[in-house]
């Protein structure tokens, strides 16, 4: 399992519609997805507009070829797009380790 | 509960090296700490050098006034700090929402 973390801003004022917005995506769109495994949303407490979206994929080609490659990308992004005050900054990582 | 991300990169060829020594940081040092609640070290797929230390703190106070604040904060700086490359960009969250 990967985990991609997609960090970015969204334009002010907009965080109850964005944070409804994004949950109608995750659940409709990104949950039906090869390999997804799993998303948290995380609002940042020091700079609310900021975001950072945590999802699991089985393989980072689920992510970066299945998904990105698919009809799915674009929906996702119509629906979370007209938010985001920049593009988001995305990265995957591996676990090196974690508390029992 | 709240999430610290931590984001650094640290100097190439240290991973092995780096990777033991966070881990016995984590679980000598910041497992002690009032509030901490769980962490997960994330390197980074794209940037090897690159990681995302996340902990799970009950609240804010825990990290940045009860850790940061104690002789706890010096020792385990000193576990992992010759590692960093440049200073980590240290962040809060709150969780928004995740699946089931």
């Amino acid at each position: 399992m990967i985990l991609e973390l997609a960090a970015f801003s969204i334009h002010s004022g907009q965080n109850s519609a964005f944070e409804e917005e994004i949950q109608r995506g995750l659940q409709t769109v990104i949950s039906n997805a090869h390999g997804f495994e799993g998303f948290k949303v995380n609002r940042c407490i020091e700079n609310p507009q900021r975001y950072v979206l945590q999802i699991f994929w089985t393989t980072l080609e689920d992510h970066t070829v299945g998904f990105r490659q698919s009809p799915a990308f674009a929906e996702w992004r119509s629906i979370v797009g007209p938010f985001f005050a920049s593009a988001p900054v995305v990265e995957h990582f591996e676990l090196v380790s974690k508390s029992n």
